[in-house]
């Protein structure tokens, strides 16, 4: 049985110009992988709202899930809530649970609410909202898409909130032999090992260190004995 | 006059498992944005022959130059050059030119060439081979795409002798100012100045420190003077 698959869609002009290091695809990595869930894709795509359409569409056909970051602030560069409305064909405006959720915040903060703040209302018509612990601009899932925000802080919250709602596979698990080998040396009885293992995935990744060559190969699967096995195995080989 | 566009293509399973966490991308962005080149998509796609060629196609088409990274060593899951012939109807195999500096390398080494570290010399027909000054094994060009090593190391070296190659437009230069209000006070003045200058580029990067919010707010452009003039706009506008 294969595991679901999941893409993610960050949108950011800041991480294509090389001014932020992405923080959210790590850490969305790290717990789809835990939950059973296979991360297939990611794209990263500039703030424009036909490349933002086109690049869900796509990805929301050919995944199970899709996990978006970015552009649902109030600042006119935030154009993700209206782009995931036309992707899907629905009609977008403030809707009045998301503005109540505001409203309450703002009151609470003695901060005034304003046509910038209320923007962060609008959501698509069929859209679910998904629950913001930090700072209370909702996110939404519209479709298969669950839309949520850029700042890191809030990203986990949101992906803490939706992903016990997802039902993921079994899940995978990996254990690393590290050899101190180059990769010309281990590639020979790696290749006859991982066809020897149609059910385990097994990688290699070259690593240089003090000016010698190692290799840290990654076995990955779901069945907890054929790994030992595989293990068992590799250590042998490369004893 | 708009400046040239680029993608990059990360090819690795080990990204997507949050295993690793990527640098060679945050690196390119920043050289590419320095070089007056666009870079306007990111994808990260599996050791998968038909999604890693479908992604070649689709960005090779549609952006002046594509970068790839990873795939191009001597284990089993290397498989990016075989992908990229494909891609373009080439023919793959031992190329003579890149046998000889994988032959050379080895024989100073003192280690014996094998059928794994040969692999490493298949080169689609008409590629042309781009230089590899840390483990020789060369990347090459083929058509507007560049594929490159992952190991970052490799890679950085590889994006500093392809950069001079490409014709790239004015560099884009950024300020930041940093402003200490939410996003949502910001939003309005901000909107109306991006307005009022469109042929720069502000976004807004919210933050929050020690429990306040804050926004750095970028500008980007190809005009100092022009940009000069938008941060004097906006330091009054935040002051």
């Amino acid at each position: 049985m294969t595991n679901p698959t999941a893409a993610m869609l960050v949108i950011g002009d800041e991480i294509l110009s090389g001014r932020t290091r992405d923080a959210n695809m790590h850490h969305l990595a790290g717990e789809l992988t835990a939950a059973g869930i296979t991360l297939a894709e990611v794209r990263i795509v500039a703030d424009d709202h036909d490349v933002i359409v086109d690049a869900v569409k796509a990805l929301a056909a050919r995944y199970d899930t899709v996990f978006s970051s970015g552009g649902i602030g109030p600042t006119h560069d935030d154009i993700t809530a209206d782009c995931m409305a036309a992707a899907f064909g629905q009609r977008i405006d403030v809707r009045e649970d998301a503005r109540a959720i505001l409203q309450a915040h703002y009151d609470k903060a003695g901060t005034e609410m304003n046509e910038a703040r209320l923007r962060m209302a609008r959501i698509p018509d069929d859209a679910k909202l998904i629950e913001n612990p930090v700072s209370s601009a909702p996110g939404f899932t519209i479709e298969n898409v669950h839309v949520m925000a850029g700042v890191p802080s809030v990203f986990k919250a949101m992906v803490a909130s939706v992903l016990p709602t997802l039902t993921g596979g079994a899940p995978l698990i990996s254990k690393t032999l590290t050899v101190h080998r180059g990769e010309g040396d281990i590639a020979g009885p790696l290749g006859d090992l991982a066809a020897a293992y149609p059910g385990l995935s097994m990688g290699s990744y070259p690593f240089q260190r003090d000016g010698k060559y190692g290799s840290n190969i990654v076995v990955r699967g779901k069945d907890a004995a054929l790994l030992d096995e595989a293990m068992t195995q590799l250590e042998a080989a490369f004893a």
